[in-house]
């Protein structure tokens, strides 16, 4: 399974710089890389820790020259290291099997020729799915819904009644897409749950990560718009309408009938408020609490979130709080000594 | 598919101001509404979305006459609105078949005549169905558990053995109820797990969310109250005490054996500390972190959770920190001046 | 079913003091036990709710003698309290049953002679299980993956290919492992999903709760270590390197290529930046937010998390914050009075 480090640099057509017959075991990342294995590093910042490395050689960008250790240079890095990886640890082909016998599907089905249904999926009345998709084991397509070209359900993901699905679009396990919408009204002493008419739509090319839940809306849709990439545990709630190529990391909740532009870039457990708008190119930071609008490209922070800027200089207050109370009571007493008066209440007080 | 609005109006038992012949193509909410289509307007706040609005008619409540565009007033605007839907969108009948021969039965569950178990359900030992129920696909029931009558369980969710489930409960999919709490003590240098002898327990007219998680008691349940809503990816740990008719949104974390009164209402990714009681109505604001027992009827805000009128004080404050800042440098140096001290360590404290 | 007093101190061992031939009909904690049940007390501080309780009797630890109830004293509480609730209340056997025909397992997978299979599992191609293990109904094997031995998997979990598991491993419902990592590039006006060519490797006796999410590295693992227990809702991002004897509570968020040391406590809903490292044997509390390195043994609070110490003092300034704001304008006013000059801006600043 070794492979000299000049035949590597002609499998990722690259330029080798070092020592061309030393034999190369396997391909890890420079925190895992053992000896007599290839690496890779993508920016100069990484050269302290290429140094610490065992890694025996490293294929880096153009004008990164580490020193010390054979590298081969390549035009991009990532695109190449996977050639190496995949020849290392070949991926294992899955085996296509077609519509298998062993999945549930209805007899008022429209499934595409060529489609995979592995054993243990269920596929509801009147569904239509499009060319080439890939249904999982254990995956739940229920009555109505309409799944386009080429997409992926990975296990056990579940589609309520009537979701539509755009093309290429990728959903991963354990995803829950159109459930109730968690809408209630208390009539006398109940929560009484609203209309749940409305389905879920995701548009083309978009992934929709693991144990993600996205509800359908009230009356018509909840909408994914083209492109969004969306991670694993997030919650879309009812009557949302998500923007065009937006990225929502892990664990975001966005409140019913929230909003978002185009490329909106939402980091982990960030919350949105229910009716917000997010305007495009906007950018929400970690754990930030959105009570009100966004404008477009607005950056913000904290929790309620506020503009990024005076988040930092709220926090740089912060930090001197306890010395600034200090010092409040100090001028407290200076003044009262110059003006002879007594300081009353600086116990309370600071 | 037209309707006149005529028609729609006698459908819905309103009374129509505005072109009768109008020809209706179809039912959506404000933001999605497009010409020829009829949409909803359930207060006059409203009223400036409604002129943006490329509808062709709306549905109001008593009281509200907007300009410009024909309307039919209803008493109740929402189930008015839903018949509208259902006319121009008619909901597919689910079609029933009984027990499925595709699901995995254990002989010694006893099922009640008129249940639905659909393909790919998976039933234990000694479980019991009751009447009206409706099993989907994937549904793992394990030994044990007791379902009431009503109840419908949504793909893939999972019962944990003897969960004991009360009458016209829904629980969405991928939720599982009854795993192990996460109660673990230092054995030696090895995290030893507790005693994993209890169950979930829960009440009639409980929703549980997609993706929800509610663990098993130590010893015995772990309770949710009747008529309990819960939203998805909620986080319930074992040995918790749900009141009665509370509301909790997605994301929200209780700890051990934490208790609540009824009528509580948790807000969206609320964490809750183990231990700590949540008195009745009390209400806790999105985000906060609940620390110490809520008095009942309290609204609390922040992390770590207070009073919800003391969190906007000290907001209100915070926003101010940087001019605060500057201004006590402002004040130390004018009082330096006048006492013709130096002043010291300015740099360090603000 | 009842059982005297006398007979339930011999069952764990313990010594009697009160009436032995008390008739006990049931075991249950402090706040649900009814007249007629025996409780556990494992502290002393719990004698307040001892009085309020409803127990007939109550298994205690050497040292707390209550007063007002009959108690038996043995050495280890919760063991004896165990022993007594399995005697009232007897946990079902599940029932073993091999391999169910009703599983749709591989050809080319290796199962061991004892490893019990339920009905509607999925196990992919080239799969390998051990001795022992038990995998339940609705689980996915994806093609590849390496199961040691002991293992169990409850229902719907997933493991996508190539994952490994080592011994004793938990893995509970509805858990997802190696699903794609959330690594994106801009390709033109297009996110563009980089390699997955990584895998999950989960050391021995690691427990995985409900709905967690652990991604696949991007060209090799992201690893769990040895004896770390992770909580239900927890997400773990693609190439992290969690050390061994973590404590993980629920809805923790650990993004891209973090890594943790050994014995590492995280508690609730904390959020992790990428390419962080927490040092071991560290502390992070609920909620915080980790934006930079932590040092071993630290403890940290708040969002963004520093020193436990300092962000007590920051707290206990900031609930003084409304306070000295008022302080503030008040010495304004005295310095402008004593100087004759003018306040301005004052409303501005505060």
């Amino acid at each position: 399974m070794g492979l000299p480090l000049h035949e590597i640099a002609c499998l990722v057509d690259g330029r080798l710089c070092g020592a061309t017959d030393l034999e190369i075991t396997g391909a890890a990342t420079i925190a895992t890389a053992r000896s007599g294995e290839i690496t890779l590093a993508d920016s100069t910042k990484l050269a302290p820790q290429l140094l610490r490395s065992q890694a025996a050689a490293v294929i880096v960008p153009e004008g990164f020259e580490p020193a010390g250790i054979p590298f081969i240079t390549v035009s991009d890095v990532h695109e190449a290291f996977a050639k190496v990886v995949r020849h290392f640890r070949p991926q294992m082909q899955h085996r296509h099997i077609g519509v298998s016998h062993a999945a549930n599907i209805s007899l008022s089905a429209r499934i595409a020729p060529d489609v995979e249904v592995d054993p243990g999926a269920n596929i509801g009345d009147h569904v239509e799915i499009g060319a080439g998709c890939v249904i999982h084991s254990g995956v739940c397509i229920l009555d109505g819904c309409r799944i386009g070209e080429g997409v992926t359900i990975f296990p056990n993901a579940v589609l309520y009644e009537n979701t539509l699905v755009g093309n290429r679009v990728i959903i991963h396990a354990g995803a829950v897409i159109g459930a109730y919408g968690f809408g209630y009204s208390l009539a006398g002493d109940r929560h009484k749950l609203g209309a749940q008419l409305g389905y879920v739509e995701i548009e083309d090319d978009v992934e929709v990560g693991a144990c993600t839940a996205i509800d359908r809306g009230t009356y018509g849709p909840t909408l994914i718009g083209q492109g969004t990439k969306i991670d694993n545990h997030v919650q879309i709630a009812h009557n949302c309408r998500i923007g065009k190529h937006n990225l929502i990391c892990a664990h975001v909740g966005i409140a019913g009938s929230a909003t978002t532009g185009d490329y909106v870039v939402i980091a982990g457990q960030v919350g949105i408020r229910d009716h917000t708008h997010i305007g495009e190119r906007a950018a929400l930071g970690a754990q930030c609490g959105v009570m009100n609008d966004i404008a477009a490209g607005q950056r913000v922070l904290g929790s309620p979130a506020i503009e990024e800027k005076e988040e930092y200089r709220i926090l740089a207050a912060m930090f001197k709080l306890p010395d600034m109370r200090k010092k409040l009571i100090d001028l407290e007493r200076k003044l009262a000594a110059l003006t002879g008066s007594e300081v009353q209440h600086s116990k309370d007080a600071a």
